[in-house]
């Protein structure tokens, strides 16, 4: 089909290459680049939109910003005039998706099914236009589907296949079971893509596997085959691990203004480029001048982090709620916090003596009488504790942090 | 279930042994053979025929000896008043039993299915009395089978149980693709055991992995197992593969009586014993006899042969086609033979001469005009052939077997 790029004009070339550009940012792997291009060619040619797919496994419904990464995508889609298929997996819920686990799951009610399912749509609604979306319950078609008919369907495939899915690879490795019905995940994955003929399919690099089943029964079925766009997995608060509700490192969507900006303050320095790339609304230029600014030193590592913190509340919550958490921040956190840049002062002398003696000892005072009114103003702190005893011995300790005042600080080196 | 058998009195004690000699002649495996005891002892005192399963795979319907081992064992149970429960795999059919085979069969319509499955019972109604033969065709239940089923169905079994099956593991091994639908054949085959509540399945030893999926399933499904009754294969008449059509070393039960005596002519006498064993109808105690009188010389192995080849016929053409039989058999074949035991001569000769001097030189003349005139009558052979001529100049080679009259013999050695 790559006929379809070579009738665009000039123009319609430039708004093919634009809208690659949006949907290319931060995407880890898109198989393949060559057939996203043509179909988008086609779509302008023909003036029919894209058909987006995300596929929701029903069983954990707490959205975090972990989410949002392939939401966010999904938005810039529909931005651009394409539809999005939700797809909520209640059958397949049913089974569980067996992804990255090292055991079978446990089987979802019809129930549970549902309510999760509309927990979902609540939380989405803060990130795409919900009202645009094609809602889909797989149940639709997977339920009427007769023991013939997935007989067939699995003629389509093979064990050894499936058994290259990762997780599958290591439990057979590890002498851990695999249940048969858990074969049946990513044909089903698939098979949603054949029904609904999606022309692209959203998730995580975890869903690698899955997605592809998509295309080989697209195929199978000779029907034209979607394209895999897979986003990376964002790390939480921690840095290390995937965000993730069990590992508390997340930020939940749901969550309040204050929290949500206290805690994407916590985000380390190493992860800011991937959070705005990711998690943020900016355009791919507007990236690409917070990355270079805070390269270059323009923009400072705590001011880039407070303009991330500021934008995923305005996102969630809006413009004036993102206003004032960022003036709480300020006001309870930053103005007591300890500077980055201390003085540090090697320290040779005893290891325990008064705090009188110490203060005058570090220069900090002139006289014991003025180290000693400071001490009854309640205006040294060791560590951030406050001195409430001229007599106090202090136990001097390597990394002690002695503050005199709101302004001065120095910290023992032993 | 133990406390069947210490219920029974010396009589019903005696009953069950006396079964259990019927049933374990010729059996190669019995899983487990206390439970079959078990089952019979049940059956006794609650006054229950057991219930005995054959499936059959309608894909191929022509019925040779081989599949007359398992219908004699069947033959065995109805005789004693127990109920067979006929297995049409229609359903099944659709997929083919992919049981020894190294690539994925051919499935096959439901016109060709329903027309094997006649093939079938107009065959076996030779050797059991289909009149007292429960038919079920599995289409029954599992048409009706819906997804969900199925995937209850899959919760109960491993993809590494299902890889144990020797050829799934040989294909694995062999990097051949096993089809996904494959997987479901051994699940089917179990699942026809728990709905039809079956007490014992027979089959071939290359069922055994198909057969113990019943008793798996069975216990998944809270019923009583099954006993797994596996039958050997009977070698063909080449005395080294099994009996198959694809081999052409079978004799089919719908074979001429002629045809058939003769094929069984041709059984090597090392597989006489088995033959005897599983494919006649003779009671345990007539086997131990005739095998004792093998073994002990009493009955010549071509006499012991001649008796296999009639009951044969007479099994499933009546006692007067198999006297007819081995008439036509003693008349064209058994007259003209060359017997077993040739004298051997050890020629150092020339390695070709006149027929004359050749017959003279190996003294079976004192002359040459007797040589020639017993020439001239057409009473002498060279390897079967009767010499036409006097002048001939006979190529002497080893193994070559020189006749005079109708019964001497000898063989040349070089």
């Amino acid at each position: 089909m790559s006929h379809f790029k070579e009738q665009l004009n000039e123009e319609q070339r430039a708004e093919v290459m634009r809208q690659m550009a949006i949907y290319s940012q931060g995407v880890q792997e898109m198989i393949p680049t060559e057939e996203l291009e043509n179909k988008l060619a086609k779509s302008i040619l023909e003036n029919k939109p894209l058909k987006i797919k995300l596929g929701l496994d029903p069983s954990a419904p707490d959205v975090h910003l972990g989410h949002t990464v392939v939401l966010n995508k999904m938005r810039q889609f529909q931005e651009n005039g394409h539809i999005i298929q939700l797809i909520i997996g209640d059958f397949t819920g049913k089974i569980g998706d067996p992804t990255g686990k090292s055991i079978a799951r446990k089987q979802l009610t019809d129930e549970e099914v549902k309510h999760n399912a509309k927990t979902y749509f609540e939380q989405f609604a803060k990130v795409i236009d919900m009202d645009k979306v094609v809602l889909h319950y797989n149940s639709k078609w997977l339920s009427k589907l007769n023991f013939e008919e997935i007989i067939q369907l699995s003629g389509k495939i093979t064990v050894a296949r499936l058994l290259e899915r990762d997780d599958f690879e290591e439990r057979i490795a590890f002498g851990k079971p695999i249940s048969l019905h858990e074969f049946f995940y990513p044909l089903m994955q698939g098979y949603d893509s054949v029904v609904l003929e999606c022309d692209i399919e959203l998730g995580g690099t975890d869903q690698h596997f899955n997605i592809l089943m998509g295309r080989h029964f697209q195929e199978k079925f000779g029907k034209e085959k979607q394209v895999a766009l897979l986003m990376p997995l964002l790390e939480g608060l921690d840095g290390v691990e995937k965000m993730s509700k069990s590992k508390k490192n997340y930020i939940g969507i749901d969550e309040s203004p204050q929290e949500m900006y206290g805690k994407s303050m916590s985000i380390p320095d190493e992860l800011m480029d991937k959070y705005f790339e990711l998690i943020t609304d900016f355009s791919p230029e507007q990236i690409r001048d917070i990355k270079e600014q805070m390269k270059t030193g323009v923009l400072h590592p705590r001011d880039a982090k407070m303009l991330l913190s500021k934008t995923i509340v305005r996102m969630y919550h809006g413009i004036e709620e993102a206003n004032k958490a960022e003036q709480h921040f300020i006001s309870v956190f930053q103005k007591g916090d300890i500077p980055k840049e201390i003085p540090v002062i090697s320290w040779q002398g005893q290891r325990e003596m008064s705090i009188i003696d110490f203060l005058v000892e570090l220069q900090l005072f002139t006289s014991k009488s003025e180290a000693r009114r400071m001490i009854e103003n309640r205006g040294v702190k060791l560590n951030g504790k406050t001195v409430e005893d001229t007599k106090f011995q202090v136990n001097i300790i390597d990394e002690l942090i002695v503050q005199v005042g709101k302004r001065k600080f120095v910290k023992i080196k032993i």
